[in-house]
């Protein structure tokens, strides 16, 4: 940080960052950047730095930055109405228009959407409507949740236990008791590096049948998992996974939650991941896309079946106990109405088909051939490059080498940002859907010079 | 709804509203209201009613509606960045400045703020920061939560636990076992009409100290409590209360979490209700009032003593596993300067006090004397006048009658909102800020002829 004055000062005696070393930050050790603004795929900082966001954000940004159209949604809404709560049959012109708009673009037997502000808060509302509908439906026991490792659905206390990852349970007491995991369909960390993808999907679909009869089916209420694992290292099934998941869940009667926080609106070159991999979810989690993060939103969007039950429930039981303050917030609302809109008239979703699977397989081609490239795999606008320290035999790196860290931060100094993922040594991108083929050349060259300056 | 249009159609065909009867609203049998403006204390719908919004929202609004100083704080950070991430150390001019305006504004020993989205997530996050607290200071059995009856500290899983209110657990299988409740301060409510409020004071204290007995204070991490109970009836505390508990905690080495969700940034006449009432918080959970709900943001404060183990622990384990994608977003935290800024020029603490208090005593002396009013209290911008069946025998209402729902919608026909309370019938008041008192009259009036026409 070239401008390290008051407001750097204040930032580090003030502001508990998250995902953030702490201690380090507070010492001034630690890297610290004050974004300013940003334009399509690039953001700027108060030092002056340009960087193409190979990231989007958090894969978050979907629309690329600074979109006036949606700015000025947001100011016009902040204008009329900047709040007003959506209990007891509230709403706004905003907020109604978008549970249109995302039941139109939803898949098929999608029954009504929730509105919240992040995927946690979503997934949150997911489980406690899962127990509640098992509860009215007379099946108290049937509670436990199915998640994957390297699955990635939030970081609360329940949340944090679907999650599959290390670094969100450690030192926290997760996963709760309620949570299970079963094997993360990830082709590359197959345990026996003969078995072909589908023998690998047979193998996951084998874990999950004795899971079941271990915990006993009518102890389990629901399967949740990202279409494309993400957080976890960004890893697309392997093939026929998904229908092969779906028929174990419908035999036992367990319910489907697909996590699209990161899938859902476009990223995968579809509106939904499960349009594009063809389940049926009795439950779909979003937030990110939904409005590119230009304000905070999340939608849990409930399929035909649940809110069957959850509508007997309040007819049994009254109004249901469930809300938060800024559901359905005016401000998130009306910046999903007009991210929503930008998003089909730039055909973004197209684009999200077109430009990352060039992006993807360039990578391929450049990068794929060094020697400690393991692999290199994507699906839509995402993609991943996976370090081997042996790639013949699948031998990693020392984790505390960080060379997954190392490689990003060469890049950065290259002007683009990737995001080496928290488990392994994974270079993640997951850059805004209007990303040009030229724009993915870039991130292809930095990616390529960064792995030869660190690792040769 | 006179407007019976297109958008009302879709709101009940697509739009899961909270605490909502959602198969009344389904069927068109339940209220259905669309919200298009306000200014200062009123609302405006799209059927051009003007209500008088006596609960700001879900007590938030605390500067009033159509501030127009902070719809263009928001619109100005749209325009100029919508959204960038606080992961690893990134922010913005906006989130840095409101991190010191809150640690400035904040009681003592307060030594950093993390940015999240809502009450109930800032809440999620202090859970997890006390265990992960007590799992760094080599206390792993130190874990158990505290909460009292009729506490309200949100709506998800562990938030929902943290609630001690009915209707937020039925069929959700809440409360966790993690959580534990103690006593209610709730005086009007003591199980023996004879107990002085010191006598009541010493009687809860007591229920704590024996329930940490029976559970052990090893077992136990922390307490939480609202300074002034809010959703479980807008009940102060008795004379002596806070002082008291605080002993007990810090007896026994067990923190205590201060929920300042609605008593944060002025509605007690003081910029906390820690100060209100002189206790010393390891964290104070805020939201609402923090941006007067313009943009979704909360704030969770971290005491010195607390930081200084989360530091340890990331100097021991590295980043610390948890973060929301929107935490310190950008819109929120640009709503949040402005809106502290508002209220120190708008002088709304002190209003809060004084406008506050000549509501409520003008509130006992118009209502009070009502055969069916058993009480009637408030402390700064807070009020609530509680209905009984029998007065002088302490007797209530049979909740299925619903006696304080006919109140509530007798003084909407009148202009005036307020807020039926979920347990008991309770008439619960949290006006903005901003309200003059005649303003406050017009409140007092509504009330006063719509128990005159529910009850005579
Ligand atoms: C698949 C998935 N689910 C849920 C979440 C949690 O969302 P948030 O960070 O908004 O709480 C994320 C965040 O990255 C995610 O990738
Ligand atoms: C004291 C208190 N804590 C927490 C919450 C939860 O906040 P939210 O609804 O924003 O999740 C509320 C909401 O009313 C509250 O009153």
């Amino acid at each position: 940080m070239l401008t390290n004055d008051k407001l750097a000062e204040w930032d580090r005696e003030s502001f508990f960052h998250p995902s953030t070393h702490l201690a380090q930050f507070a010492r001034g050790e630690a890297a610290q950047r004050i974004v300013t603004g940003g334009e399509g795929v690039f953001i700027q900082d108060r030092d002056g730095n340009k960087l193409l966001d190979g990231f989007a954000g958090l894969y978050c940004v979907n629309v690329g930055y600074g979109r006036q159209e949606i700015a000025e949604a947001i100011a016009d809404q902040a204008r009329e109405l900047s709040y007003y709560h959506a209990y007891a049959g509230h709403g706004s012109e905003a907020s109604i228009t978008l549970a249109k708009m995302v039941m139109d673009r939803a898949p098929k037997n999608m029954a009504r959407v929730y509105f919240g502000l992040g995927g946690s808060d979503a997934n949150e509302t997911n489980i406690k409507l899962v127990w509640y509908y098992n509860n009215i439906l007379g099946r108290p026991e049937k509670k436990k949740i199915i998640s994957r490792w390297r699955g990635y659905h939030g970081s609360g206390l329940m949340t944090g236990s679907l999650t599959g990852l290390e670094l969100f349970h450690k030192k926290f007491d997760l996963p709760l008791a309620q949570v299970i995991h079963t094997e993360a369909p990830y082709y590359y960390r197959r345990p026996d590096m003969n078995m072909s993808e589908e023998e690998f999907t047979a193998y996951c679909v084998q874990s999950l049948e004795e899971l079941i009869a271990r915990e006993g089916a009518d102890t389990i209420a629901a399967f949740i998992g990202e279409p494309v694992l993400g957080t976890g290292g960004i890893v697309p099934p392997p093939a026929g996974y998904w229908q092969a998941i779906q028929k174990v869940l419908d035999k036992h009667d367990i319910l489907l939650i697909v996590d699209e926080v990161v899938t859902g609106f476009g990223r995968l070159g579809t509106m939904f991941g499960a349009d594009h991999y063809g389940v049926k979810p009795d439950l779909i989690t979003s937030a990110k896309g939904l409005t590119s993060a230009y304000a905070p939103l999340s939608a849990s969007i409930v399929g035909q079946r649940m809110w069957d039950v959850l509508m007997k429930g309040t007819d049994e039981n009254g109004v249901i106990g469930h809300g938060w303050t800024y559901s359905a917030h005016p401000i998130g609302a009306a910046a999903g109405v007009a991210n929503l809109k930008l998003i089909d008239e730039l055909g973004l979703v197209q684009n999200a088909a077109d430009t990352g699977n060039y992006f993807w397989q360039t990578m391929r081609d450049e990068v794929g051939g060094h020697g400690n490239v393991g692999e290199v795999r994507g699906e839509g606008m995402l993609c991943a490059v996976e370090l081997a320290a042996d790639k013949d035999k699948r031998q990693f790196f020392d984790a505390s080498e960080g060379t997954g860290a190392k490689v990003v931060a060469a890049m950065l100094k290259r002007g683009v940002i990737a995001r080496a993922m928290p488990q392994g040594d994974i270079i993640g991108y997951a850059p805004p859907l209007c990303l040009t083929r030229a724009e993915a050349d870039q991130i292809v060259l930095a990616t390529k010079d960064a792995i030869t300056e660190v690792l040769g």
